[in-house]
């Protein structure tokens, strides 16, 4: 990894490649034990590169946040692509163009949008019926029978398909115990399976069910009541993860090398180059109540040791970190150095910073080629 | 107005070109009738087009936030050039071949970086000795008349040329008062006055004053007690900025133009494509206790209608906004319109859409060329 740091000259993203490999390795197996469909959510690392690693797991379907990283995607080859996003009218003509070239799965979570969608889409498309299971951002109520049976009559007899029910249950992000994920991966599966019935009742049968939040996606084994997985935080993994249990700090596999530009012996704190545009403004309030914008490392020959979480990221302006560091590893650092800082939110950090990648990879490394830019 | 809102298709920075001529103009005004140079931050708005606006206000030196921004501007044709950041060590070679380039000012606050600098730069620099007056983020302490004296003593007799003690009082973005502000303003004069009265003591005489946040600049009429003033969220300001006082919700120039996607009657929601990868994560916690993301403004004709603070983002993840939006207001949006946030923080916000600015002109609008991606 030396030539690695070396050669790193301002805050840049480094992958670990085995990490992420067995972090992709590890949900794929389970997903294969299961007989479900995976379809990562590729958002969190946008890159064609990191694709290639999936498509050797046996990976053909995937999930994107937005039309345009949609059709980075087709354009490498992915050819089942769903868009989990609410279906943006003002971009009509790129969903007409896309659903010509793939297989496209579009999110509708009400009737205007399925009747704009049948007056207006030009190719066959699938859609999946956006349901609110608790997390309260998009999609029809789990309990609202009336709107989802409305939705698939305006979509029947049409040239969209009504392929299932989906899901995001965003509010794993807020449990802290493996249980409590469970639990609410086991509540969710009820809630979806209860519309998709309802709508089987009403005549609309043969629909499947996807669901997928890096949480539960980590900390549940068996998927056998559902049809496909989603999960996209988890090739990274992060701070946050990390904090819920969904996975060990050894599992994270992104971290953004920050220069060392100046120290505070007085104050015990030191800046780096890796402010807000590099890291994001996200944060948690960590178990000490600390505001928390990233744990540390500092490079090893073979790649990282991480720093016990007396020292932290305090706080960042636009090009600034922070750092408030331990003695004992205050010593440690000189200007000039790298500190390594393991991000809050990966998919956060990994957009800001997609154009300068390295990946490690055996004894050499490359910069990611083809990162999107949208 | 109409052709700008409707060429629009996805989450858009948007700016009002004759409210950020007004902003420039005022503190431009001020500068002048304080006899001082006016060497504004280009980090928001990061345009060489928006620069050539400053230019005609008779700007000639500018400040940047990073060497690859001061590149991005010299390449521009902008000869002076103050990167207000700690030098980093690991990008000497750029620092040279800018220094061979333009008028180039460094920041200093150790006595190890002078001496790199010393070693390493090979054209004459001017040196900014970077003072702490209280913000506690980078600089020598003020009151540390030893160290001030023994970075002017490093660079003594080398191509490297103090030219005088800055800082940037960050602080102020904690007041709220203008009163308040004014007072910070005063001490920081006081403060940052004490260490070139004692580094001229010291024999180190003819040292400029520089100073030069948002708040201040905003707040203050008379900058004669210091030589150049570098404020930088000023052209575009912000919610953050009204908070404080610096200017009001009619200044703000930047929107962030985000199509609705989904709308919610029972719980007063709605969805916007525009989530953190657009706007940042960065809030305030309003005058009602809550986290709020965002100010909301509807587009009109001529511009835009802001919304009263009733409705506002309640929350942002990767891609979506979450609106909580009164009653009132909730029937006048439909799927399919545009939303316009006001940012909180818009230097965030810009440096997130630097791809796509709408620069209403006239009759005309242009999309801005040359916006920097690094």
């Amino acid at each position: 990894m030396k030539q690695v740091w070396d050669s790193i000259t301002r805050p840049t993203l480094v992958v670990d490649e085995g990490r992420v490999r067995r972090n992709i390795a590890r949900i794929a197996a389970k997903a294969r034990a299961s007989g479900v469909r995976f379809r990562p959510h590729f958002k969190t690392h946008q890159s064609a590169a990191i694709g290639a690693w999936f498509r050797e797991e046996g990976v053909t379907a995937i999930t994107a946040s937005s039309l345009s990283m949609a059709a980075y995607f087709a354009a490498d080859g992915w050819q089942d692509i769903t868009v989990a996003f609410p279906v943006n009218w003002r971009e009509i003509e790129t969903i007409n163009r896309l659903a010509a070239q793939v297989r496209l799965g579009l999110l509708v979570d009400s009737v205007e949008t399925a009747q704009f969608l049948v007056e207006r889409v030009t190719s066959p498309a699938d859609v999946w019926l956006d349901v609110d299971t608790g997390y309260h951002r998009t999609g029809v109520d789990w309990e609202d029978d009336e709107a989802a049976a409305a939705i698939a009559g305006v979509l029947h007899g049409s040239r969209l398909t009504l392929r299932g029910v989906l899901t995001h249950a965003g509010h794993s992000y807020k449990e802290h115990m493996a249980q409590a994920v469970r639990a609410l991966y086991d509540e969710t599966v009820v809630r979806l399976s209860y519309v998709r019935d309802r709508l089987a009742a009403a005549g609309y049968d043969g629909l499947e069910l996807s669901l997928g939040d890096t949480p539960c996606c980590s900390l549940v084994e068996d998927f056998s009541a559902v049809d496909e997985i989603r999960p996209g935080n988890f090739p990274y993994y992060d701070v946050m993860q990390a904090e819920i249990g969904s996975c060990g700090v050894d599992d994270i596999a992104a971290v953004v090398a920050c220069p060392v530009v100046s120290l505070y012996p007085g104050r015990g704190q030191v800046v780096i180059y890796g402010g807000g545009v590099h890291l994001s403004k996200e944060f948690i309030t960590d178990r000490h109540g600390r505001k928390n914008f990233g744990w540390l490392a500092l490079p090893t020959d073979s790649g990282w040791e991480v720093l016990p979480d007396r020292s932290y990221v305090t706080s960042l302006s636009q090009e600034h970190g922070v750092l408030q560091v331990d003695a004992a590893d205050f010593d440690r650092l000189r200007v000039g150095d790298l500190v390594l800082v393991l991000p809050v939110h990966s998919c956060m950090s990994a957009d800001l910073l997609k154009g300068g990648v390295l990946v490690p990879s055996g004894e050499g490394f490359a910069m990611m080629p083809g990162v999107i830019s949208g």
